[in-house]
């Protein structure tokens, strides 16, 4: 996008590679939540395409947890010299989700109706390794709520999320 | 990240490329916030890491407004089938923050507080691109308050998105 | 509740009356959202109990847009000196709400599942009347997104909301 | 507001008293955060005319702690024939707000920039004593988060709320 103008020594490249998928997504239809995302965690599935795009990992998952890994680089930079807050966002959406997702029985689906997310702290390349980690707040029949807190290595709060997500269960919704 | 275990035929691969963001980062130091983003949309700075990661663009800077685009594609794409939400927040974010920027003296910077996304629709692959506008919606002296809206290429309302952001001006922030 | 420890000249009594809001809420029930809103603006349905509690008054309704009013007094004020922020809370949740209710047939109902409050400006006694508009910027099956903005007679902003609101359509949600 | 048209046995009326509530903003000044609060729960201070109007009372303090409780009434309801969500909102904000100044020295002041409500239960007047509690999530220089969580009788959550907030020190901001 950049390469042109830039001279050679400043130039950085990158490549990634994903599956499929929506081979993912269909082994997510006939699996429990808690099922699916272990498959994911044990490489037994391939992890969504974000992931390899942003970097980051389904470490740990069990009923209402979900805990991603991601080491900060200078491809999440933004134009003001810090890690972008839509990485931020990213590790905190998925955090979210999965934790939802670990409760739900085989065929329901979710969607995030919403995301506020809290910038604590910013974020460089050398700050180390991020965890993140979701946690359900309530569970209802048509929706949750959900939290994720995003910590450094050194055990601070570097940002916070709640969310609120729509469930879809096999059969009627009321 | 799944290559040993995916067969030939389903493996995807992306190279994407950036500049040192500091120099950059360095560039919005001495010139104002308006200029900098022009310079942006213009091609004479080198954009964000973040901006080739995820494959969006500045296309458009006013005073108090800023425009994105984005073309939805695989590598967008979360474990249940459609373009990740921190998609969604990254441009929203984006166009918050440089709506306020283009606001801004020379030497002044910010940080985002929070983000508020709601998601509304979900985005494939073959949505066709989507259009990120953020405007200042109040602008105070330490704080300032910006909104953003996702649309489709049918003008349909994607997500949106209120941010309060810090303002650090070079003088006294009183 | 402190009258006891006061001094006859530091104290203050405000009485307020309503009627059952059962009667209110039993007659939104046979009419589409804005008969029923419109009612209440022409006073021929009470108002609702808290309207009498904080003071405020539904003045206009139109489809997919509530306006309110409000005189900010000394019984609003916060322990810092000035109105609390759940007040511009309470006004801005109404007018999101009534702004989807507007739109929605008879039989239907809502709840907000969220309600995100920016606050801008700091109100007291002497502000004068604040108007409150919300209206509704997404309308789904099964969940609505609505805005509010709290204006000052000086047409400033003083606080803005967005919220979730989810709908519970007389037939099935799915 | 609504007395001459209701008939004799619909009509509730209810009266409430307050103190001058520059009083109590003026005690803020010259003790620590913690000190002024709990003068508050130990009815040493007049509580805020809010607190008197909608009839919540701060129970307990501690450090980076604020406990609030509610009886629901009819004289909270909306039109829909629940407790309004702004009342909830109130408290949770009272809840954020208090439990960051028991944190603060004397001189300092804080603002709330922002409140991110999600409701999860409907309240009812029989629904029993509410409780809500604000508990400090990150303390900086300039801002805090702070998060509070509205619990029945039961020991169910009713809402929960994140809110950022701008602390004005008393020696320089930056």
């Amino acid at each position: 996008m950049s390469s042109e103008r830039a001279t050679a020594e400043l130039l950085r490249e990158r490549r990634h590679r994903w599956e499929d998928p929506l081979r993912t997504a269909a082994a997510a239809a006939d699996r429990d939540g808690l099922a699916f995302l272990r498959a994911l965690v044990a490489g037994e599935l391939p992890p969504p395409p974000i992931a390899a795009t942003l970097g980051f990992t389904l470490r740990y998952v069990e009923a209402g947890r979900a805990v991603f890994e991601l080491e900060p680089a200078e491809y999440h930079y933004n134009p003001i010299g810090s890690v972008h807050g839509g990485v931020y966002a990213t590790l905190l959406d998925s955090a979210t989700g999965c934790a939802l997702h670990s409760l739900l029985p085989a065929g329901a689906t979710y969607t995030s109706l919403d995301l506020s997310v809290k910038f604590l702290r910013a974020v460089r390349a050398d700050t180390g390794t991020l965890t993140c980690e979701g946690t359900v707040t309530h569970l209802g029949g048509r929706t949750a709520l959900a939290e994720a807190r995003l910590t450094g290595p050194d055990g601070r709060l570097y940002a916070h999320a709640t969310s609120t997500l729509m469930i879809f269960r096999p059969e009627a919704t009321t």
